[in-house]
């Protein structure tokens, strides 16, 4: 189990995380989990861990991998695949091991899947009531530092999509950009002269004016930021009558509430920080349920 | 200021954190912000840190730090305090230095400054709510993998306290470790044979049969937990008779709904980890006002 | 000097390399360089970086970044700019500082500044012969492992672009793929399910055959891979026809003899990993010149 | 074959070199290979490696232990041994894995063979054109950086011998040194009060007047630099009247074409670094044969 | 037995101590044991090791990890366990592998078990002549940098206790915090206000005098420092009096010839670095028995 | 002062120990210093560090840049030279600034001076005693994981001068490797063919008859390993006799004893472990004599 990638998020090698999650363990082990060393007792145990609320469950292969580093004799069993919506008391995976290590590893795994978790079930909610409309949830840069990549899975175990995973593997030309380069196409034209020259480019616009400017850019993506539901239905009927081909993502004060009237606008992606920003941690727990001899 | 621990997260030596804070931005930046560098503009401009919505603001010497990572010659300048309930539209920080610097820098300050912050509203409100009880409010070890010191900082700038930073900073003696030892009396006698002799020692009762039996132990603080308020103040009166010194701690379902009928059993600390695993982000925004010429 | 990137490889903050400069010097040191610091001397020196042959200068601002880890008291001060192109004998650089740190830093900045000035050197033919055309060089993900932004820089230097700096910042679908997938558009709808949404996408294309189904997958760039001059100049007519904004770039098998016959076929970009894995390193050398005192 | 070092490069244990292999991947991986994750397949399939061109190998071992990173799973069998000249359309290694497993790993492991195997074929030249006459070809300093016990390991595979690994392996007194001691006594007396006594110690000459001090001085080695192949005899002479067990090494503007008159001038050692600086990468392709089931 | 932690020190999971082991042996190979490459051998042997004079061995568990990460063919299997008394010429361990890879762990691996067995060794003569009396012997943080944690650990091995692991784990009030507070009670106030508020509490007392104002600030532990006998009598029976569980340590002075006079004092635990700043090493060596054929 | 060599150990630069350095200040402060941070006070104070015993003082350079990690504004000024011969009471340096700062760094800056200035201390005695003979006190391999540079800079400072670094920086062939190879001219054979030329070569003797054969190997150094007065005065003649230029080395059971006698048979070198496996810490503390308003 340990080195291969078919088992890790979205199959990645191992080795691209692993200086992490030690790191995480070592944060909460410090110099050793003096209550449970002090016991000196290595009996084996059976865990299992169970929801207290009801969720999409997310990042147990992290949980898996996490173990592994605590002792590479515990065996964590997920009893439900990765984006199972689980009920309060259903069982989530099963642990066998020393009792020591289990404790030992506990409650950092246990803290990233809840947090994982958590991030899951509410973009959940956003997937399944945009569910029919052809519309996808898109996510943002916001992420927790040091989780960027996890909380990404999360997004995509719950059913959304990804947007940039960092500054580097697509440009989005902001505001910022264009008022620093002096205008849209200057602005374009300088980046387009010194990036990888497949990188994607995205054109961020506020107001309906500057896309017959964006147009003549050529994007691949258009961000239309800020914009009411009246203004993003015209904007997406101008894109579209001559550049059907370029894809048209809304941003900006996107909740449960107005999901609905944004994506009845046309456009293809809503992006929102929402499930990111605004997640409460699916509550998770472990049972020890049993000493075996060992 | 780049060095010096008396402007750093409560006075901790900035080598502690670097390694991380770098980490973070290298999860940004990847190979380099291509829409950034590819203006190829060294500009100089002002920048404003907005709260776009009201809240505690904890983690500005964070940001100033990861900023002075990206370019020493950045100024971050906090506009209020740590810990400041500032208000919509209220100015946080002040920036300057070139638009390069300050757009590489601005999504994992905000992002990190926008959680903390998060965590400390919410503290502040379960820690206003008990003003005049005595009662403190207590965090635990459900922290974000990697956010441990950070995150139980923002708790402080909330108001609260910290109850252990890890596993080895104190002995917390729970119901799984007296399982293990075969009770309460032998489970202490075997952790404290082992354990670094000047370690706080805590027990974890769940009934108020064990008390006698815990009592007996002499621990520094006993963890009522999951326990009803009737059956908190019946605990809280058993032990306050013989072991007035000894701190009660109270854990397990905790609300803001329910704080202050917990607070009247007469404990002296409510341990809740809802301030991290239920705080949502505060909202704060970067504008860049004006271009300076440089 | 130390911390600003605008003085860096492209503007990149410093502490993205800092930690590679390091260890290459490291990997020269080892324990401490046993010759200079037994002479137990701490003389100040001025030297001087030649040329001993004629080429483009690429690295320098590297050099003076290892100086600095060596000595923050040494000055390295560029003669020329990144891409001059020097003769025999040319001064490059001058620096001052104890002649026991201009010596413990010699070897290292020297060899990573002749490696780049080589690959920019042979850059500049490729691009100088393709000028007038409209047509860009290309580099490829064949670099010296551990190099990859520096030689990628390096060939920027030269005049040429670069192709995908990684895994990550663009989808490239190659035959492999395709194999895998079984087809062109399979391959595609199930990569364009799973990746961040603003990702370019660049299809390989091996067949004129292959060219109306690769249209209908909308691609940002066609990669047109060992194909005869004829065929390139068949399928740029056949791509342009129909989807004139779709960048085509042509790869395989190209040499400084060949150049400008696939340029002649309409091609937007040349793909070629010779800059990187043909290129001779430029000879400099380090001259000390008089020894001052200090 | 994992933790052995008896398959590595030459005897070195793997986790002294582990962690830059890991960096490699990175470096090519970032956040994953979209493309290849993208396809969301986990076929089974056959690899094989191919020379496209004449030269000699070496690196294999170090891509066993790439694609072992990758992933465990893989199997990498080398078809040919460290140092064979293979010839264009030899296969040179075959492999199996998962068809994402093989092209995560691919460009990485060939770049670093297909670069050592450049450098061992450069090598191979000078060495076979010096076979007979005694004199052995030797490495020096100018090394890719990050790559120094790599490319020496290289240098050995051709049939070549290294000089010093860094600068704390033996002591070369140079000019500059020299010079900073005020004369070559003064230097050597300075160096060896502070030396580790066992060090080896060669001194660099450049004019014959300087023999007999150096003489005096006892060294292991001297290094004849930039002399004409009539003083280099002369200096041979010199030496070998009274010190026939020191070891004589010739340096400077050496190529294929002058080798054997510098050879034919007696001396012990010819040092280059042309196999590292002028070699071209040896043309190495991967194919994947066929998918299997899996 | 590489990942499991019951085999390691003190329970502790392996990867808290693998980077800092791999750093040992990467001090003393360097580049490579150019001796034993050089031979070129992979014949296999046996090794033992034994003692060279009588002691408590302490760290074989650390030498058995350190030979795995050189190669983890070797066979390292203790024959004795930790804490035991071994006499001059008693095996203490076997050993198989290739000679190559016994030779190149041997020195790291002895260096490690001869420093902790001279540590565990002072310390046994320390409790032993303190058996019968209850007093505990207890460590302080005069420790060799980088070897907390293991220093520590084998005090525990000879039979002595642990002080606090670093300056996280307990809160000692000493002196200068009092002097920089202005009063002990000060002290403690601000103290309690910030630290987490499981950890233990102990304050330093130099001054009979001081007793009363500490006591009342309800620490659970005083550590009595640089008292005479007749002091620390005096101290004993005052504390007692009215607080009997508090523990009482004493530190100062503290050497074999006055340790049963301090002992009758009273006092719980008698601190001394003596174990760690005054032991010598514990004389072990390795033999290679035999050759087999491999 | 932060980055200069010139006031580092022997001149190397401050990166090659930094990472060092921080761990271990991070392995005392593990998550903080609880007492001093609980305090909350940011007075600034002086601090002494005197001798509480006789002894020849190491290290200071390292101390001086631990506190510059912990707090750049922390003055430390030393009152005595490295290899200054220190009286019980003397000051040994001063130090300015926050008492937080001073106390965080106090103990791991004490440690490693202690320790170091102990292996100065005795390494003194063994080189005072030599005085007038001539012959020097070398050290061996024999150092505290992870100290291996510092410990041996300290036997320098002592007077000592030092052997091998470690396994690459030269050969020594040990009875071991002899009987690995088959004999000694297979064994010096075997490795004179693979490692870098320019390395040092020792040769261990055992026995006088060994001493023809070894002579003829042409070693740069013979280390003559525990043999009696006597059997040294032969070895050391019979080797003079031929070859005047090798240098012989003793070892073996050197105390301070038996030193002058060791030294009467005309060795070049006594190599001994005492000043490390047997040096006892100079006892060192810091007084902060008072509080500055600040």
């Amino acid at each position: 189990m340990v080195a291969s990638p078919a088992d890790s998020v979205a199959g990645l090698p191992w080795f691209l995380l692993d200086d992490t999650l030690k790191s995480w363990l070592s944060e909460d082990l410090g110099r050793g989990d003096q209550t449970t060393l002090g016991l000196g007792s290595h009996r084996c145990g059976r865990g299992v861990w169970q929801a207290k609320a009801p969720g999409v469950v997310a990042g147990l292969p992290v949980a898996a991998r996490l173990f592994h580093w605590v002792d590479a004799g515990v065996v964590f069993a997920p009893e439900v695949a990765e984006g199972t919506l689980v009920q309060a008391g259903q069982a989530v995976a099963k642990l066998q091991g020393t009792t020591a290590s289990l404790l030992m590893g506990e409650r950092v795994a246990l803290n990233i899947v809840m947090r994982l978790s958590g991030i899951a079930s509410l973009t959940r909610q956003y997937v399944d009531l945009l569910k029919g409309t052809g519309v996808q949830v898109v996510d943002t840069r916001k992420t927790t530092p040091g989780l960027r990549l996890l909380e990404k899975y999360a997004i995509r175990v719950g059913g959304g999509i990804n947007h940039r995973l960092g500054l580097d593997d697509a440009v989005l030309v902001k505001e910022n950009h264009i008022a620093a380069a002096g205008g849209i196409t200057l602005a374009v034209q300088a980046i387009r002269q010194r990036i990888p020259h497949p990188l994607g480019l995205e054109i961020e616009v506020e107001a309906i004016t500057q896309i017959p400017e964006v147009l003549a850019c050529q994007p691949q993506r258009i961000l239309l930021d800020n914009m009411t539901p009246e203004l993003l239905t015209q904007a997406v009927i101008l894109i579209r009558k001559t550049h059907p081909h370029i894809k048209i993502e809304a941003s900006g004060n996107v909740t449960l509430a107005n999901l609905l009237t944004v994506a009845a606008t046309g456009v293809d992606y809503i992006a929102t920080s929402a499930p990111i920003t605004q997640a409460r941690w699916l509550d998770l727990s472990m049972r020890i349920d049993d000493h075996l001899t060992g």
